[in-house]
């Protein structure tokens, strides 16, 4: 039971910070069964969440198994202020109903992954603003100035004279004041907030906290292109609130290296299960669009229903199916990776790039019988069928 | 008047900023008689005051001649945290108690300079603790880490790795905060404060407060060694609550050049009488000694009384009239500032500079019959007579 939970946790995290701790937290709870809290922090200035932000919430769900009770931290204290991660200094400011709003989408999502019942919902407001100023003074002389600048964004934007307002520096005390009021046992980000973790176990010190909380860090997931993170405005994005058939495309969209990357990250299979499948496609008695149906039919399934996703994948083979391409085709071979327009002109399917992006913009372009939605789109190694509109096709070996 | 008011304004200042708001406010009291406001902070840690604090006050007095009203910000709201100034990390934290004993004593004092139905006492922690940790966050933003660290001593601890903890960061903007708060029209502090009075400029700017304080800062009054700032730590000070006769003995132990120092800075003579006494030591009519014997009496009298002052005098000329000095002696010349230790070698006084510095500590030491208290003295250009008990002198003169 332990060895299994350790791996579970341990599945596709980037870094773990006290495993010790959370190896006893386990050991108490098979033992003699003791709970304990994992906290998870969520920014309610953005309502929808992508299946990068379930990446963290797959992990909790899994601390759940085995004994955890999530503290969902919705960072409610600052999101009145600005942006809290310092990356958009013209970032919109909320009103309180507008946050109000968002908890309640963003919860909505959020337990369609995680179990309520093992869940608290805390709003850091609750006990930051009866810090009081003196409280935010006291709290600030925990942490010196050359310490905050070794933080990686703060060092960059210093070094590029990009400005830093000096309430920058608050936000990773505040986060990690949160972990001192929860008294949490673990606590889990992305790697990029590896110094706010860390902040929460040196202020659980100073503050006179028993025991620190462990950390633990998960990659950030890639988006559709398999390259950039999967974000909004990068466009390369599966919205939690996508529509099913949507949902459904997007994922078989992706290559097979990033299909095992969303299986890993993003299924609730088993590790046991996935080495299964995975053996199945290497002895070729799975083929491995079939798995990418399995997987996007399991997270459609997940965010709407399993009735909703089988029809999902119906619409897509008809759809699909009624395109026919061609037995025979030009073919042609690049050595190194190269982006979508360009191979498009080289294919001569295009006459410029120029006009080949806008193209894709107007949807004509497909590849492998997907619409391309991303013109910046670097082919990577790999076969494919470029085609544009009802007639146009060639066939594509990137090496 | 207008004239008149601005060069006793001017007098012994090191900067102002915004003459011409200044100049206004002036002429305002002048053809209204409206009033504005001063402010200056002081620090209720120490509850002493010595001469060199006096230079603001003595600021203060001329402008409360002018229609200026007296903030006297008592720096309350940090003072229970610690050290504001950032020079020293242990720095004892006060008790409310002990700041409200320290306060006490302070205005006491600083009333023997100030008009007390001119003077507001103020107290940050009244608009500061009411601000809350939002408001302090807020207040935060309104300035960049980089603009932080082009604060002399910022940048210089910062450059050394000397720590600055982040809460250091908030002492001038909470400063600045006062100046909104209280919409002083003009602040005045000492050099060493430049970037927190204009802190109070800009705030005042961002939070909208119609019009800027002007900034008037002072120099930093020197030491009866007349190199040094006046500082308890470096016992070159001449405490308000000194005795009489310490105080005209102290007075009078300071060189010529540090006389027209002290008259410019201390003195309530104005710029005109000041002259006239120059003068008259020019053409010999006055004899420098008297002059210093006539500051001494001025700055004793307002301490104590014009009694006290006069008896400290006569004390004064009895005890030093005891000791007669011999009408022949050996001299020496040196070219350049000499230590007084090695002088006293120099002059076949002492045996070594060891042996100096403990007559020196022992009080056996006089120069032109005062006794050095402090071992590190250094003879700047003049003449003197060097004593050590009641039978070794020499006469000294250093080019």
């Amino acid at each position: 039971m332990l060895e299994e939970a350790l791996q579970e946790i341990n599945r596709g995290t980037a870094e773990i910070i006290d495993i010790e701790r959370i190896t006893k937290l386990l050991t108490a709870y098979f033992d003699e069964g003791k709970t304990y809290t994992v906290k998870a922090g969520f920014d309610p200035t953005a309502p929808d969440l992508h299946l990068g932000h379930t990446v963290l919430l797959q992990k909790l769900a899994t601390f759940q198994k085995y004994g955890g009770r999530v503290q969902f931290l919705i960072g409610d204290f600052t999101a009145t202020i600005g942006d809290p991660t310092g990356k958009s200094a013209t970032r919109k400011v909320l009103t309180s109903e507008d946050i109000v709003k968002n908890i309640a989408s963003y919860t909505t999502q959020a337990f369609k992954i995680l179990d309520e019942n093992k869940t608290d919902i805390v709003y850091n407001k609750d006990w930051l603003e009866p810090l009081g100023a003196l409280g935010m003074l006291e709290l600030a002389s925990n942490l010196t100035v050359a310490r905050m600048l070794e933080r990686d964004d703060f060092s960059k934007r210093y070094a590029s004279q990009t400005p830093i307002a000096v309430s920058e520096f608050m936000y990773p005390l505040l986060q990690g004041y949160d972990s001192v009021y929860l008294k949490s046992d673990i606590e889990i980000g992305g790697t990029d907030q590896k110094f706010n973790l860390l902040m929460g176990r040196q202020l659980q010190k100073a503050y006179g906290v028993k025991k620190q909380q462990a950390v633990l860090m998960m990659p950030i997931l890639e988006g559709l292109d398999g390259v950039q993170k999967m974000s909004k405005s990068l466009g390369n994005y599966i919205g939690v609130t996508d529509e099913a058939n949507d949902m459904f495309g997007k994922i078989l969209s992706i290559s097979d290296a990033l299909m095992w990357r969303y299986f890993e990250l993003l299924s609730t299979k088993s590790l046991l299960e996935i080495q299964v499948i995975k053996d199945g496609v290497v002895d070729g008695s799975l083929h491995p669009k079939k798995v990418k149906e399995e997987l996007a039919l399991e997270i459609t399934a997940r965010f709407h229903t399993q009735d909703l996703a089988t029809k999902a994948k119906e619409e897509f083979e008809k759809v699909h199916a009624k395109s026919q391409i061609p037995t025979d085709m030009a073919s042609f071979t690049f050595n190194e990776t190269i982006w979508i327009a360009k191979a498009l002109v080289e294919c001569k399917i295009s006459a410029s790039t120029s006009q080949a992006r806008r193209d894709i913009k107007q949807g004509a372009v497909k590849i492998d019988q997907i619409k391309v939605s991303d013109e910046q789109l670097q082919l990577q190694s790999g076969e494919y069928v470029l085609q544009m509109g009802k007639r146009k096709f060639a066939k594509v070996k990137v090496n």
